[in-house]
């Protein structure tokens, strides 16, 4: 037996042991659904509007699948592809079929299930290794171990259903040649895959062990918990998308991947695009162990992290539901999306019935068919929901919560929302991006972090796979709102570097809704060279609606060439400043980022401040920022060098400044009144800042000052840059005029 | 008197003078409120929902005016800015204004009005032409005549809602002060804006009509509706957007600005968008001239055309109610706009209570506060509103139906919508695209047209007015989806040779949904050169959804270079040739548009087939297309020579054709499938098409044939390309099979 240092996994283990020890017999269903649940549902059909849509829908659905026959082609494409499409819905209706042999007791989905599921035997046995080459590990029935895992997740399930309606012939049969080899190959044969922190291992695990606690095969279930414990892996080993595979010391298995990738609060340090995908088999697997084995208490192991990381998800969209693109991302998920509506479920229903969750499961407008469902369902249906409120939140990043994290500003209702990433590295998934931000207005992004370049799923884009420019663009750090010192990416881009660090909070204070301000450093990115960036959404006199004031300060012991990018969205309206644009278009650089973007103008600033106005979705926007004069002023364009039209061609402005040693960056984004192409109206469609200047800059204190032209009022920021501490006591004197507070920080009306 | 050839104008004439001999007393308001109807709605209120949520709604409006008090600042700004903006305010407040002190017997709203003219009556004595240049008519609140037109339409019913509560002495000070100079500096001071047929005049005509008829000035209703006998102007004079002021032979007046830029079926030569402008005067002087003076029967004047128009205007939108971008067209403008409430309400009122446009008045959720408003709000009160059926519709151009047209190809619940252009120039707001067209899914375009070069109203992009990109790019023929020969517009561009002419329909056949067509051909864009276009909108087995199939078939005395650009909007997801995409970005040419595309990409034909998929909004299209092997394939983008970022980025693919005479391009776009970012399924995302062919292609006919995928079917539209008689027999063998028909086509599936 393995010994493990911590005392909650070494009791989980004895519980299981225990339990194991006892060879209670299982009935059936018990793993999802179960007999008394599928008894309450029952009961209450017809009776809960939202459970019985749901039941509608998949019905519909799954009666027209049955319709068509069964099909499952032998394996040949990539994501995308016939095959892999094919196998992947059936792994769906299969789990659905299941719940609806359950609920309505109607044989034929039993029959169907059966008839595929022997389909699937008869194949799987002979079946060689996926012909698609490029993961670094291999699946059978898909290209890559992953989505074999997917199936066998959703399929447990589907055998749970039927497994009373199945002989116990026919049981051996399936668990001798489909089930059994097909976790073996999973787990054991790809080690690689398994064995390792990461949502694709989160996965296997989750596939292993439904498998295991529907078979009640304890040595499956220990392997999915615990990992496999001798995996001959190399130190230091990648996978294809460049992440560690094993790391010294590293634990493995299901409660390995619960403890590292969440911080305390429940933030899953690859970002919420991953954690959504990762939260079905976290939390389906949970409500399994659940069930079948209540005494490992999964809910409560970690503190409830996988619960409290369902609430923690949902915190990181925006306005629509959208979540905020952090690392790899694919814009448009959404807590709408089916992995979602299952976590939700079981996060309501074991987590204490949050009314604030069931608002979210109407915008899911579908539940789980079991018991989870129809807690939400009934819910819903005796008015319980309440709206959620996404309130501002700092969220630390890694297992201890002492990695950076993510800050959060909104300001109203979502009116207008800052993401503030401070965090990790976030696995191999990660960018290469510390103290960038993106902008949002409600749903709307003002300024944007690009996302990934992959089209998910969509078989003409390089097999739905990521693209190369996810490498060569999406992750060097030019692709973010965030400094570039020397035309390289932070930690040179390399995973190895990156991994080893991450930023650190200076300090986080929502507790004035007009004054929200977090700040950060970053020490590692460039070696020799210290970031510090203040950001605080402000909403004050003069305003029509919340400003964003960034403080950039750059201490260095060289002198450097930095670069700011801006990635607005949306049609320039007015500069302030000269520009040329040139007759072609060249690529900036040459690598890191760089060769992507088009130089679409060129200028310098005119003044002390430098402006920028553009109208987006019927909102103006300006941006305000402090000018050195030998700045350049950059128009780009993303699209250079990209052969296969992988990369969309959005806009930004980049600030260059040369040979520079210390610099502080001050920029203000304000959003402005609106224009409609209905009535024509423009309004309210200039900047209300006169000028903003940096007052005085040192070691120890960093002091800005904003003018408004309405009134020509005076707002200062002063931050402590050194000192953090709540109450002590600071006094400068700036411009002959002394400043007193406690704190890192004060916000002052001066005129 | 004038003496005019048209008897209906004759009567009209007469009437009015027995009218005026008679010399009655009016009584006010009498102009767009009547006593009767005052007394009608104030019995009504609170009873009639839309109408109680519009004053409510303008009541807060009006009131908040009220407080911040009368501000007429001297003018100074073009459009967008201020004192533009300020003046705009005012005239459309003292309109609300004066319908609430009607309707709410409120004297504070008559107050404020009196206030406000003799404000403007202080002002206006000694004011100067207004400051800015740019105009041909410069106006004097404002930096044009039109906007002072504006200014007059609205005021003239503020007025007439105060009449009475003014003194005699007052209103004489006014009218002798204000409105009798203002009506006579922006007619006999200002013929070459006055006295034309454009919406300009139009504006004019009802501004000094509307307070002829309010002052009971008879002098002035006879301006408004003959135009000023003698205006001095030499033939062929033009205005500052190239637009002719005087045509030899020219009838000028409302009158003849209803007979001329009106076909017989309502459809208005410049285009829905400037149609939508239009349609306030011409409805509200209606209304009033319907109102004043019943006699002139004016909503029965050319067989009930403004009537008429205002349905027209309506199907000329698509299914989000977004006016087609046809000529000069500002995107986004929809029938939810002020003008089309107004039109509307006038309509259904005084045109026979059509319940389909209460449907549209729900969407638009207001009403006209005055009597047709609340019939509006009534008839939607009882349940009356159906909804408006936006069918497939053949409309003619030109004032008697024969100078080409507009064919619109709608397929179920505008699921697809072709928008086919083979009109006459469309006055000064015309472009240069003939047989030119654009596709809709629902609400979503798919290939576009780009619209205009101009933010309207927005101060920051030159003045809000036309941006000169708007005639280097936007009116360039090849900014449209239609054949460029030799890099050349059609006409040469030239406005002077474009009026002259126009493309002719060939045959348009709705009758059948699912092969729905429109056939059109241009002889005088190119002379030498013979164009012939025919458009089918098709749905058949083995297609997801409709296509469109676009025969262009170009017949010609010489050898020439055709270009032919499908302007797709959305991500490139596959092409089956190959293409390089160069290290810089050129500008593609030097003039007539094409200085503004950067080619993005180059390719040549690797089959007889062309395809190009892409992804837009979560569909999937294709259009595939016959190709020659020497064709050029370029990838485009627009924004070259843009300095000022004027232009938006959008993409295109051009298909070019060297050193060619004869030729004809067989074109083919599906949409198909869907992709959800959210479930991430990827459904349907190939073309449905093996092959598509030109079988055969002579003088007399051309024949075209699809072959499907899924089925090996085989689609074949045989078209006669000069005989179009519905009852002609024609029998022709193409590769050896013998095809007999009756009529201009044939759509036959051969297997």
């Amino acid at each position: 037996m393995r010994m493990t240092k911590h005392t909650a996994v070494l009791q989980v283990l004895i519980c299981i042991l225990l339990i194991s020890l006892n060879g209670y017999s299982q009935e059936h269903p018990n793993l999802i659904l179960t007999k008394d649940g599928v008894q309450k549902i029952r009961a209450e059909l017809g009776n809960a509007p939202l459970f019985d849509a749901t039941l509608a829908k998949v019905k519909a659905e799954v009666d027209a699948e049955i319709a068509l026959g069964i099909e499952t082609p032998i394996p040949k494409d990539y994501s995308g592809g016939y095959t892999h499409e094919r196998h992947k819905r059936n792994f769906l209706i299969l789990q659905k079929a299941g719940v609806l042999y359950q609920i309505l007791n109607d044989e034929k989905y039993a029959l169907y299930i059966k008839d595929m599921l022997f389909q699937y035997e008869g194949m799987y046995k002979d079946l060689p290794v996926h012909p698609q080459t490029r993961s670094y590990a291999r699946g059978k029935l898909f290209w890559q171990c992953l989505n074999d895992s997917n199936w066998l997740v959703y399929v447990s399930q589907a055998y749970d259903c039927v497994y009373n309606y199945l002989t116990k012939k026919e049981r051996k049969q399936l668990e001798k040649n489909l089930f059994r080899p097909f976790a073996d190959y999973i787990s054991i044969e790809n080690p690689q895959f398994y064995n390792r922190v990461h949502n694709h291992s989160t996965w296997g695990n989750a596939a292993v062990g439904m498998i295991g606690l529907v078979m009640n095969d304890e040595e499956l279930i220990h392997r999915a918990l615990y990992g496999i414990e001798d995996d001959g892996l190399p130190i230091g080993a990648k996978d294809n998308d460049g992440g560690f595979i094993k790391v010294e010391g590293q634990e493995v298995g299901f409660l390995a991947n619960v403890n590292e990738p969440f911080s305390p609060e429940g933030y899953y340090t690859e970002g919420p695009y991953y954690q959504r995908y990762a939260m079905y088999p976290f939390l389906i697997f949970a409500e399994a162990l659940h069930n079948v084995k209540p005494d490992v208490k999964i809910f409560e192991y970690k503190d409830s992290v996988l619960l409290k990381s369902v609430e923690v998800l949902i915190k990181l969209s925006d306005a629509d539901g959208e979540f905020f693109p952090l690392n790899d991302a694919q814009k448009g998920m959404s807590y709408k999306s089916r992995e979602v509506v299952t976590a939700l479920d079981i996060a309501y229903h074991y987590g204490g019935h949050n009314p604030e969750l069931l608002s979210i499961a109407e915008e899911q407008g579908q539940v789980l068919l079991d018991d989870s469902g129809l807690a939400v369902a009934l819910g819903i249906r005796d008015g319980k929901a309440k709206k959620f409120q996404k309130k501002s939140i700092n969220l630390t990043d890694g297992a201890k919560g002492n990695e950076g994290g993510v800050g959060i500003l909104r300001y109203g209702n979502e009116d207008m929302t800052l993401v503030y990433k401070y965090a990790a590295q976030g696995l191999s998934h990660g960018h290469y991006d510390k103290l960038s931000f993106s902008l949002y207005e409600k749903g709307t992004e003002i300024l944007q972090d690009y996302g990934l370049a992959r089209f998910v799923n969509i078989e003409q884009k390089g097999g739905g796979n990521y693209l190369k420019e996810n490498t060569t663009w999406a992750k060097q750090t030019i692709a973010h709102n965030t400094l570039v010192q020397n035309e390289t990416s932070h930690f040179g881009g390399k995973y190895e570097v990156g991994s080893k660090h991450h930023s650190e909070l200076y300090f986080f204070d929502d507790s004035n809704p007009e004054v929200q301000i977090v700040s950060a450093k970053e020490t590692n990115a460039y070696p020799g060279t210290e970031m510090q960036r203040t950001m605080a959404l402000i909403k004050t006199d003069g305003f029509e609606k919340p400003f964003l004031l960034d403080i950039l300060k750059v201490v260095s012991k060289t002198e450097n060439q930095y670069d700011l990018p801006f990635y607005f969205k949306g049609q320039v309206m007015q500069t302030n400043f000269d520009f040329t644009t040139p007759k072609t278009l060249e690529a900036w650089g040459s690598a890191n980022g760089y060769q992507h973007l088009w130089t679409e103008g060129i200028g310098s600033p005119k003044e002390d401040n430098t402006k920028l106005s553009w109208l987006e979705n019927g909102h103006f926007y300006t941006l305000t920022t402090t000018s050195s004069k030998d700045d350049d002023l950059r128009f780009v364009r993303i699209g250079a060098n990209d052969p296969e039209f992988n990369l969309r061609r959005d806009a930004g402005l980049v600030i260059r400044r040369k040979n520079t040693q210390n610099t502080t960056f001050v920029s203000v984004i304000e959003s402005h009144g609106n224009y409609s192409p209905v009535s024509e109206f423009s309004v309210n469609s200039n900047s209300a800042i006169s000028k903003i200047e940096l007052m005085s800059d040192t070691n120890e204190y960093t002091s800005v000052l904003i003018e408004t032209k309405s009134n020509g009022e005076q707002l200062v920021l002063v931050v402590a840059n050194i000192n953090k501490q709540k109450d002590k006591e600071h006094t400068i004197t700036i411009n002959g005029k002394e400043y007193r507070w406690t704190g890192p920080y004060k916000f002052i009306k001066v005129k």
